[in-house]
């Protein structure tokens, strides 16, 4: 046996040093596991970017080795890539029953529903992909029907967590599998891949059911409608809003696309119970006393096309929020939403709306789904893993992770902290980190998918600080005779009524160096071109301060 | 007399409805006084812009009824548009020592000191301007020197708070003027404007003292260099770093050069006591052990470009973070700043620093300079004034402020929630809103005042999201042969050498284009262009699910 064939290996080609689009691989010789396909949204220096997935280069080059692509939940960063992996990559998918429920939405809506075989497993299941046994234990989080994965291998045992929290009374979900998890313990963990999401944060996380309590107060008190607003994800929230409207006798109407799939496919598989004539249609809700009225709205992330968002603009084209209304954002604003959060809230208070809003820790509307320091210690305690990998977050989160387990008494040395693409890989029960494949962003914008890049990226950012100003000239062959022009075109640069003189300045700019040149008998239409760029980009930046993207054009006839 | 004669009129130029670029006007009769005027950053729709200020239109036009500019305190927000309004228009400018030496600091940096009178107050001047006779009273805040402004006019006494806090242990300061805050309430407040930034926080603001003794602790227990970061204008904060450097026997290095302005000034005007000796060039810090060290930076707000982020990254010319020092963060992100800060600590615990970082809550590393729920009420309490305007804040939180002044008494009729530009006018003791003027943002772009619009931003943002794309063809004048082109050239759009066959469909439905329209004998070019634009748009769009801006490029000769 060669070397790879005996080692394990572990690499993530997306979810460490970021929130969003995970992605995990675990080989063992010729057999490639890939943990799930995630996507994440863009910061604000990725102009015009709709989505990022990660490169999965290394799965292209080793697609004949890859035996199954495992997903934990069904949230956007564990599922968001899928769709787009499998236009370039078949590989069949295991998930649980509701989660792979929300991956056949996706499938669809991208015209790729039979693409690829789809597997429902459940915690109880036992796969053998070759050399690799995977097994599964139920984890609590802020959707249900969350696995952690156990691979059983050659080299030894590793477990991926997924996201979790231990919520000791969950809401309509299974309690998560303390038994189980310490078995796991017991048997002997190589590694543990564990989330890192709220790695910062001190003490255990709320049970969901303290939430429930306080939408039920909210409801009894509010006098006539209610609109409320949560991740359509969040399916034990749906819940707690489910009964609290029963036990307040309201309707529920549903707002929001994300909103409509989710509770149409969590009520079918069985997640969500929904008492019969309880959902109205939204064009329903005019016929119903207002205190007889629940709306249920995507938006508690301020999104500006989201339902909440346009009903407190009064933009909405079926409902308004009127004076006396109740409106309850059941959320906390994730950061660099912030903003647009706090826009809403202005708007409803402006049509005189009573508004539940801010800090979760004193309007007890949200807890997280995540694992505090408490839970994080928990998990590592229950696994005692020789080695542990912090996965899942952003490098102080990791970081923070690292404390803990070492708190907890894991040898700092055996604790990795990797970057996408690092691969830590283990032989004779000895784990190092020295190689890294290649990996990253792949950028969606439309239908194409990676062909955005830095340049393109470099230039969008340039535009939108300020603008294009184009020169356009025509000049004879011949004689190299100005025929037409030059003429200034700009967008986003000044107003062109206002700055005629510095225009034309422009103008006067490009004639005199094109006789320049033309006077040292230079025919290089590149180096015109440089010259004029030059000449015009350090007039307009002096009399401007601002520098758009110089064009000049040169045409021949 | 006519009516506008004995109007008293109150408006806000800026600050109401947002956070930032404070400027109030108070008009009895012919005699206007200004209050504040501030500037405030763009937020991320803004793009390219520098800074935002007032629209002074109503000024200008009044500009010879206009006695002076009374700035109540230091800060950006209620200075940062002066340099500019001056070029404008010459007012003078009364403040006090420290506000005053820091506008002088901008008009400097501008080239116009001198441009303009500059009367230092303290808080027991009296001024008359006409009709109008204006006192002071002493408060706190996260700067010192900060007055709130009392007129006396025939029509009664308007009350403008400034920003405030009570902090009743203040740092190096006088403590907030109770008695004469009483005086004024029991002489009759006619209106009052008072401050509304943390209208939405329960409780009362935490005295800045608590802050130093949480320094003090982390200066003993960190065992090498310290860093620490915040606002450079919170001289009390920066009072209280020196404090601690000079009890554990460490010497100050300033980096970032607002740091050392404000220092600079404070030193000079006797607002910061620093020890003989204490201050060293960041160049000398190498001479030094590291525990003999506090570097004072700039940046806690994630600046880019600013001191902490370039430590962070390694990137500074001077000073190198190294593992086992201690990075202090002492401020609260602004909403919207929260994703550079976390890049900094990300960065930060990269070098292996220990940093003191996220909510102040847990750390103590920072208190706000805004009066609380509690203190509002206060303010209220004292002042108990027929009228209520809350300013400085966005909806909510005058929304939030309105509720604190029913609760202690004010008639709910008798409080105005205003716009930028809405006109409160009180004659004969009645108040009333029914007239506006124009006013504004007035955009600075580079050296550009007010020169970018609403149609520059709208192309910015088109470009930035997809970029653009030209189309150039010359065509021959007589029988409109294409003698060139069509040459296709985009920025910002996709990658050309991957796009080829896009382009050259885009090239191929331009020619046709113009041959149908040739055909049609249609000769009107905006026509053509109007076309092609679409014809092209219509292509990319479906292939490629983008828009970018199309600029058909039609030259005759």
């Amino acid at each position: 046996m060669n070397t790879i064939e005996t080692t394990l290996s572990i690499v993530a080609l997306g979810g460490v040093n970021e929130i969003g689009k995970n992605m995990y691989v675990l080989r063992y010789g010729d057999d490639i596991i890939v943990i799930d396909c995630g996507s994440k949204f863009p910061d604000e220096s990725l102009l015009g970017i709709d989505l990022i997935i990660p490169d999965i280069s290394y799965l292209l080059e080793n697609h004949d080795k890859i035996r199954a692509l495992i997903v934990t939940h069904g949230h956007e960063d564990h599922i968001g890539g899928i769709p787009y992996i499998l236009k370039q990559l078949n590989i069949p998918i295991y998930a649980t029953r509701l989660t792979l429920g929300l991956i056949e939405v996706k499938l669809k809506e991208h015209g790729l529903l039979g693409s690829t075989d789809l597997f429902t497993i459940n915690a109880e299941s036992t796969l053998v992909f070759g050399t690799i046994e995977i097994s599964f234990f139920r984890t609590n989080h802020s959707i249900p029907d969350c696995v952690g994965v156990v691979f059983n291998t050659p080299e030894g045992t590793v477990v991926h967590t997924g996201d979790f929290k231990f919520d000791l009374t969950p809401v309509n979900d299974e309690y998560p599998d303390l038994h189980r998890m310490a078995d796991i313990g017991s048997n002997g963990v190589l590694a543990l891949l564990s989330e890192s999401t709220n790695a910062e944060r001190p003490g255990f996380t709320p049970s969901e059911q303290l939430v429930g309590a306080n939408i039920e107060d909210a409801f009894i008190k509010a006098e006539q409608k209610i609109f409320i607003s949560t991740f359509a994800s969040n399916v034990h929230r749906l819940q707690q809003v489910i009964d609290a409207a029963e036990k307040t006798d309201r309707k529920i109407a549903l707002l929001g696309r994300s909103m409509v799939n989710v509770v149409s496919i969590a009520h079918e598989l069985g997640y969500l119970n929904i008492p019969d004539n309880m959902l109205i249609e939204p064009s329903d809700v005019k016929a119903y006393e207002p205190h007889r009225i629940v709306v249920l709205c995507t938006g508690s992330q301020g999104e500006p096309m989201a339902a909440l968002s346009r009903l407190a603009s009064s933009d909405h084209r079926q409902l308004e929020v009127l004076s006396g209304d109740t409106v309850i954002l059941a959320s906390t604003p994730i950061p660099g939403n912030e903003r647009n959060v706090a826009r809403i809230v202005d708007n409803l208070f402006q049509l005189k709306a009573k508004v539940i809003y801010g800090s979760a820790s004193i309007t007890g509307m949200h807890v997280s789904g995540h694992a505090s320091q408490e839970e994080l210690k928990l998990m590592l305690s229950l696994m005692k893993p020789q080695y542990f990998i912090p996965i899942h977050g952003e490098f102080r989160m990791l970081h923070q992770h690292r404390l803990l387990a070492e708190s907890v008494g894991v040898d700092p040395d055996n604790i990795f902290i990797v970057n996408n693409g690092d691969v830590v890989d283990i032989i004779n029960h000895q784990a190092s980190q020295r190689r890294k494949i290649t990996t990253g962003n792949t950028l969606v914008d439309g239908l194409g998918i990676g062909d955005v890049g830095t340049i393109v990226l470099r230039d969008r950012k340039l535009l939108s600080e300020d603008g294009i100003l184009i020169v356009v000239v025509t000049l004879s062959k011949m004689e190299g005779k100005i025929l037409s022009g030059p003429d200034v075109i700009s967008r986003g640069f000044v107003y062109v009524r206002e700055s005629e003189a510095l225009l034309n300045e422009v103008r006067q700019i490009t004639v005199q160096t094109i006789h320049k040149l033309q006077e040292k008998n230079i025919t290089q239409w590149d180096f015109y071109k440089q010259m004029i760029k030059e000449a015009v980009g350090n007039y307009l930046f002096s009399h401007t301060k601002r520098r758009p993207i110089i064009l000049p054009i040169i045409i021949q006839v």
